[in-house]
């Protein structure tokens, strides 16, 4: 199977460089065949701006969608752009490998996300009626292939638990997980996490590899995280709103995930 | 009062820079001394590297949390961090403005975060004991100054509501509010939400203006979210997490948050 690994970090010698050399090798043992894309070492233009559509006339108004609408449809993407949506389109899975900075991913791997995610690519596609809101969540352009995050975080596991100070780390990587990977149609696995990177010796390195070793063994059995599929019935459209007979009177994040108990 | 605004668009002409507009001109209508870091407009540069550490060495391991360390601690980080770091000082409140991208800031905003947030000033601030951990949520160098996000999205209101399929904006904006905001001390207003931005005619426009300007003139009476406090008594330390007795068998976002019944 083909793997797109898209890593962010600025030094190759951290732990999470190491990570990535293990995937690498581990992934070309199995046989399958794996791209890298090292975001830092590509110099990636993290900045989505006018210059993101060839097309775009000095001074004329910019505006993100629709000049990456245009730039997408008629072939007036810059190079760097089309080279990573030709590698999603290759990929049958796809890893994100970064370390949580101020819960988030680091400000180069979201520039590759606004300027990769193109209009009429990852959103903006597909039918918008009574009873489909375009190819969405579950449906789109990287429907049938998988994605999982790789993350380093230097908190504790605690931290990150269902009463940690910081918010359950299932939470804080929902707007990734949902928002980034299954919007347009990824299945998406469970994380995996590696915490208080600082105290990382060689002993919790190696059952670190081990662990993640047999993740990316399992990657086409590991069963995806069950969020609900937009246009299958569970949502009312045009609100989007979760139908009132499913999991009545709950809200939050969890409600869009199949038989969460929250 | 001083106000520091941190805008991210990449086109002046956008509703976004409209509203923008119209803050600085109420805010300073009202006898505010309002700052605008407009980051597009400054060219900002939005990946934190070797180079954020003037006395890194090259070919030398470069550590991110450790080198901003060095850096910050003797000023040695480059001027366009050290003078944000000081926009802020000056601030009594920040006000954070951004389209809404994949569910989260716009990469260059990110950036922002990830560079000017250095360890010792937004991280890795005081004591670390068995009842204190760090001056943080709710303490820290921000510490009785106020921060709002006003934040745009495409999307509708209802796809955010507290069943909506993007999940509840409060959700999405925790990351964000209570992790890059309320961590170094800000108190933390609601944000101001402005939806389906591509249907803002003139009368939405004007509305919108009213509702934001009244939001504005409330800076200082407005109720911040209640988020608690790391080192009041209601954390486990060092676990963080959050004492058995307060709303027991609960989790997630929401109970980070007093009296808040999700």
């Amino acid at each position: 199977m083909n793997v797109l690994l898209v890593y962010a970090h600025p030094e190759q010698r951290s732990l999470t460089g190491a990570l990535r050399d293990f995937v690498v090798q581990r992934l070309d043992e199995a046989g399958h065949h794996v791209r890298v894309s090292d975001l830092y070492a590509m110099g990636w233009k993290a900045t989505v701006d006018a210059d993101d559509n060839l097309d775009h006339e000095p001074g004329a108004r910019f505006d993100p969608s629709q000049d990456s609408k245009w730039a997408f449809a008629n072939g007036r993407q810059p190079a760097d752009i089309a080279q990573e949506q030709e590698k999603l389109l290759w990929a049958d899975a796809l890893i994100m490998q970064f370390p949580l900075w101020w819960f988030s991913m680091p400000a180069i791997l979201k520039g590759w996300v606004d300027r990769v995610y193109a209009y009429g690519f990852a959103y903006g596609v597909g039918e918008h009626s009574d009873v489909r809101w375009g190819n969405r969540y579950g449906e789109g352009a990287m429907a049938g292939k998988r994605a999982m995050l790789i993350v380093t975080t230097g908190g504790w596991a605690s931290h990150y638990s269902p009463r940690g100070i910081n918010g359950p780390i299932d939470d804080l990587l929902f707007p990734i997980q949902h928002g980034i990977l299954f919007y347009p149609g990824f299945d998406v696995l469970p994380p995996y996490l590696v915490h208080r990177t600082s105290r990382v010796d060689q002993a919790r390195f190696e059952m670190i590899r081990d662990e993640l070793g047999q993740r990316l063994d399992d990657l086409w059995r590991t069963t995806p995280i069950a969020y609900r599929r937009q246009n299958a019935g569970d949502y009312d459209i045009p609100a989007l709103t979760l139908r009132p007979e499913l999991v009545p009177g709950q809200a939050g994040l969890w409600v869009h995930v199949v038989d969460c108990d929250g």
